[in-house]
């Protein structure tokens, strides 16, 4: 196992109901500014659940927040933090309003000429406005952990940070509130969580029998319920389960002490910034071409996975890492998911262009062993065209 | 699933060499207070290790904290913490010194007459002095959690008290602090934290198939590695997964959402306090007769455990779930534990005894089902006797 460190003093309070203890989570709290993305939390009455709860609290609103949160965006929430002295965010949405709340947090504390240097130059985050959320699409995992995505317009960009001053202080979890998303979300509410596994497990065996097994329970479970989930969508324990494993799947836990790669993740996001494509229906397409191109280096994890999860024998490890690589890209299309380049109008002349962005990004070879260059990304663009 | 609320601060730093980053660790503390048990750290190094480690800070000493904390001993550390100001506590040791700890930090800052209440009386833990640990006894998961057990000697007692006040601020894990553990100290070490485990996953199914997931890594894990640290005890990955299967189970990932029971532990600590065996050999011996005592109310999670954890095959619910409990007792005697009471001498005689003392702690029906009284107690003795 390799030396780490684990911390993450989110507090989740999960179940239905559980909206109404925002009072209590937010004591002392005076300025308080209410982040959220698209009209979707007005329609399913999340957004008047939460000023109802929030009545004798002072609370401004900030909505607009995109699918994938702009730079351009996230800074006239800041203004306003400035403006208006704000003490507190909350962030009412998925991942993408979670991920913006935690830049906006960030940028409203940043003592440099220009915020988007967090993402650009990795300038450190010293302070930030302290935040909690209240999750209505379950994917991301950013509930509960320390990073943030952040797109811009121009030039096309998709960048991260990470802060230990970004942890929410509090993620209210209720199923419920996820029961009215469109099933398009639903499918990327099981693949995000999926691939945010593999990007942890399926890589060099550094022996971590645990996290193998609790990576191998995120996944088992997904394939158990994701397919019953999109057939009874009002379910509450499936929700709940579902809402459960997004957030397991990338707080910390199974990447301790393990090899990561998210080669996957760097080559998608930049998919999502040229072609506008879901953040998880890039990783539908881009982890079965990843895992077939570095099949040689990941074989152990893979077999290992191959058994575990999709229940295959025998002791040739090439053979069952090929089947369980077979069965992940099936258990994509059974969902919905499409899991080539062409079936969204993308072409084989993109490719070129989609490496070299990547790289201008990475700027040096990426993943576990840092051996995906320019050439390693146009040879999986390729094997996920068609 | 159930509602819950998942809060756990700690920062665990894993791994060889991190003694080195305390001075990092405790950056402002100026009077801190080393708690200890007997002369183990002395005689393999770590005591020296700290020290070295600590010697630009003013650092204070208490040891002697015994193998079950008792009232009496501790009260003398929070006469020290009093007199000389302490304003953080280091812990070094295993479970008892860690729990001992906490409950040093809570009564220092006791604003009652005594701080017994805090155990015998749940009297709210309001503050607590700041503390950290290095851990060099992995099993009871101390290090990440906020539950603590102390023992009074007159009249015999072991009890109990959880605040999210006494989280350390920081475990330091390093497996090579546990290399030179006897052997009966391994042998507790795989044990106490597989009945943690099962504490919290063999009860009643209320759709926590992520949570039974997690706790079935955990038992395989201790199952795979177990046998294979008592044959091979200075193997750095293999005592490095054992510490790890301790802290993730006890940390609240496995409980959250589930049904809990904890009446093996309540019956323990009774045979603990009376018969001075130590904790993980009360609930070797207790853990299978309760399970099947209560084998029709837990048989569909001792089904579900038997077949993912032990292989077993079949349909009949209660066949598996019989097979299941065989195989753990098998597994703890394979490791050289003793699952009967009368292997310590215990006779049929003291169960009232036991039963009774049990009771005027619990006042009321335990376990999961509130079901387990006197009668329940003596008849869990009895299957337990020979």
């Amino acid at each position: 196992m390799l030396n780490f460190t684990f911390y993450n003093p989110v507090k989740i309070v999960f179940g239905k109901g559980q909206i109404a203890t925002l009072p209590s989570l937010l004591t002392g709290r005076r300025n308080i500014l209410l982040t959220y993305g698209g009209g979707s939390i007005k329609s399913n009455g999340v957004f008047s659940q939460v000023l109802e709860v929030l009545k004798d609290f002072k609370v401004a609103e900030f909505g607009g927040i995109e699918a994938n949160p702009r730079y351009e965006t996230l800074m006239k929430a800041v203004q306003i933090c400035r403006e208006q002295k704000i003490d507190f965010l909350l962030a009412v949405g998925g991942g993408s309003v979670i991920d913006g709340t935690k830049f906006i947090a960030a940028a409203a504390k940043f003592q440099g000429e220009e915020p988007w240097d967090i993402l650009a130059k990795s300038a450190p985050v010293v302070e930030a406005l302290p935040f909690g959320a209240v999750l209505t699409l379950s994917a991301t995992g950013s509930e509960m952990n320390s990073f943030s995505v952040v797109s811009r317009t121009t030039p096309p960009a998709k960048l991260s940070f990470a802060s230990g001053k970004v942890y929410p202080q509090f993620s209210i979890l209720d199923p419920e509130t996820t029961m009215s998303l469109p099933e398009r979300q639903i499918i990327n509410g099981i693949i995000d969580p999926f691939v945010h596994v593999t990007e942890q497990y399926l890589t060099k065996n550094v022996s971590t029998p645990l996290q193998d097994r609790q990576a191998c329970a995120v996944l088992s479970t997904l394939v158990e319920i994701g397919p019953k989930v999109l057939t009874a969508p009002k379910n509450y324990d499936l929700r709940s389960n579902l809402m459960w494993c997004a957030t397991q799947a990338l707080n910390g836990v199974i990447g301790a002490g393990a090899v990561q790669d998210w080669a996957t993740h760097q080559i998608g996001h930049e998919l999502t910034s040229t072609f506008e494509l879901d953040h998880a229906q890039t990783l539908a397409v881009i982890l079965p071409a990843l895992l077939k191109h570095q099949i040689n280096n990941k074989r152990e994890k893979l077999a290992q996975y191959g058994k575990w999860v999709w229940g295959l024998q025998g002791n040739d490890e090439v053979a069952i890492a090929t089947q369980a690589i077979a069965k992940t890209e099936a258990f994509f299309r059974s969902l919905g998911a499409k899991t080539k380049l062409s079936e969204y109008g993308i072409k084989a002349s993109d490719h070129a262009g989609v490496a070299t962005r990547v790289m201008a990004v990475m700027k040096v070879p990426f993943g576990e062993n840092r051996n995906i260059g320019l050439q390693e990304i146009n040879a999986i663009l390729a094997i996920a065209q068609a």
